[in-house]
């Protein structure tokens, strides 16, 4: 604990991160940000951001506060922001309410704040600080983070897998390595993603739709997250050959669909909702990483098979591997996890650290971050 | 907690089962067994029995005891023998001594007991409990337990591997995946197992000594186990085609050694130490056991390739599947967890249980029992 936070500072600004925390599924390409302002050890307003075009979590804050807000200490997971967007900078609104102090958890990387918010609060003679349960932060918003920084979205590689590392029988069948639980819970983490990367293997080999459904939900998240508020994240389909047809399930979700590959196509049969993004051949990752960053991807939840998985690997793309592990040994003539065409020595198998472990219904579920990052 | 006994009842059973498990690398073939001799709330002895031909728990506890074992409650984690064996019943050493009350933690299913030693103790008129802090007395001996109730050995088959279930590059090389804390815990098991099997096939390949090498031990293991009294588990190798030879590392290490076949061999040149166990090619896995059995093996730890791996599990021969986890992905080239030639279908593969997970260096080791035993 600093010395510059007192014990109610940091209470405080857990519940600005706990409201915050109720915006993830919903605010991209936004950050997620909670907002609550004291008065005499009272809380007279809060709020969080929900989706983008509708108030700032400080506007939200603010509006319940009312007059109550002159005086008070504001407390805001973010830096609050210090540009004309679709909605005026909340460091003016804060400024003009009055507040007595402004407590943020962490600076906005995004360029067009990075500073500039607490100096507006600075420059108006109002009293700031910066880096309160900072980690915390950063963690929900680890995203628009990378995305802000990097300019590339964060990228987490999701495999479901046998304790053997397979991934489907020889014969293709699949369904289902893991449990209910750990179905359940992808649900949950597709419905974090801005958008979610397949390939048109995948798609053709076993026709997914790679949408949220509300129905599958854990049933925490059911009473989190209600059915009318459900965001798609954006489907970005691999699919160098043109071989994704309008019949295909993808389809059948109202929600963007952005075919890649490098060469154009006719798009007439096809869905409003369905887009193509032509890059050229060559670093075809990593040119598209750099685009969806462009088109204010924040995160990207990847499901496809054993290539796809092993050149993300290979050229370092992924931020966070997570593994769903069912308690099941299928044999070696099952399909493998990855290719690493690339890896012939141990030394140079690049090493991962455990983030999370957990055991989800039968499963396993682990979180690896490369090592050193 | 049972009604029948106090708190004060399962404090001291608890004292007598940490005893006991300092017996743990030593006992076989017999089990690990505490006593706690107690009289007016105060321990006037106790003991744990240390190694087969030495005295047995309930005698190092009385000796200690003396005349202060008049009146007083034994608390022991086994029920204590009735039969002469190398040592007189310890039944009866209890009822000469007048204890006044026997608790043991679970019956002996030894056919030579079972039952007969607290009736031994009935009989004399002195009162008896069992089934005290039943389930962890039944865990410290899991080995001798299972050998005594179904004639064979429990059964750890050990794996070390990479997330994606690799045990070595396309090339061979295996040294290290895992790294020195999983490796050191590997040391630990291997210490409490009563044998290792391993096969021709890798001792061809890596050569290794199977052994016990107090000087790769956990430091916490270096404390409790004195590098004087360590116990080399005898080796089980099978070697059909007699492919071992006298010049390989296992007869570096003076314990015994036993090649498995369905042909004998001459063992001129081999040590003493060295025997050969000869059995039918048909079911020989299934003969093996039962063999280990009857030659007092409790425990048999094994560390092997694919194709073994592959038969125990599909033979169901694995009581606990012991994984090591490196945090590095191989590819698909690498070498497999475990060849199944017979599962074709998702339904058919054998269903496992989550039993233990803890993070070990950088690696993670997971227990997985046979779902439904």
């Amino acid at each position: 604990m600093s010395d510059q936070f007192s014990a109610q500072d940091y209470q405080f600004m857990q519940r600005a991160l706990d409201l915050a925390a109720k915006g993830v599924y919903t605010t991209t390409p936004n950050p997620a940000v909670g907002c609550v302002l004291v008065k005499h050890g009272e809380i007279v307003g809060e709020g969080f951001h929900f989706k983008a075009g509708q108030p700032h979590a400080e506007r939200v804050a603010l509006a319940q506060a009312g007059e109550n807000a002159k005086g008070a200490t504001a407390y805001v997971t973010l830096e609050p922001c210090s540009h004309y967007g679709r909605t005026p900078p909340c460091a003016l609104g804060l400024i003009e309410a009055g507040v007595g102090k402004v407590i943020a958890a962490m600076q906005d990387p995004n360029p067009q704040v990075a500073g500039k918010g607490l100096q507006m609060i600075a420059e108006a003679g109002i009293e700031s600080a910066v880096n309160l349960l900072k980690d915390s932060a950063e963690k929900l918003n680890k995203g628009f983070l990378k995305r802000m920084r990097k300019g590339t979205p964060l990228i987490q590689l999701k495999l479901a897998m046998s304790l053997d590392g397979r991934t489907a029988m020889a014969s293709g069948e699949s369904k289902w390595i893991t449990g209910a639980a750990s179905r359940a819970d992808v649900q949950k983490m597709r419905a974090k993603s801005s958008a979610l990367l397949s390939t048109s293997a995948t798609v053709l080999a076993d026709n997914p739709s790679l949408n949220v459904r509300w129905e599958d939900f854990p049933d925490d998240l059911k009473k989190e997250y209600v059915k009318e508020r459900v965001r798609q994240p954006v489907r970005v389909i691999l699919d160098s050959q043109h071989r994704i047809r309008p019949s295909h399930k993808l389809f059948e979700t109202d929600a963007p669909v952005w075919l890649v590959s490098s060469e154009a196509r006719d798009l007439t049969n096809f869905p409003d909702f369905c887009e193509q993004i032509i890059l050229p051949k060559e670093n075809l990752l990593s040119e598209l990483m750099v685009e969806l960053g462009k088109r204010q991807i924040n995160s990207l939840w990847i499901e496809a098979g054993k290539n796809l998985a092993g050149s993300l690997i290979e050229q370092k793309w992924v931020d966070e591997l997570i593994l769903y592990i069912a308690p099941k040994l299928l044999g070696e003539k099952a399909h493998a996890l990855c290719s690493l065409p690339h890896l012939t020595q141990l030394a140079d198998a690049p090493l991962w650290q455990l983030d999370e472990m957990q055991q989800i219904g039968d499963d396993i579920k682990l979180i690896y971050t490369p090592k050193g990052s």
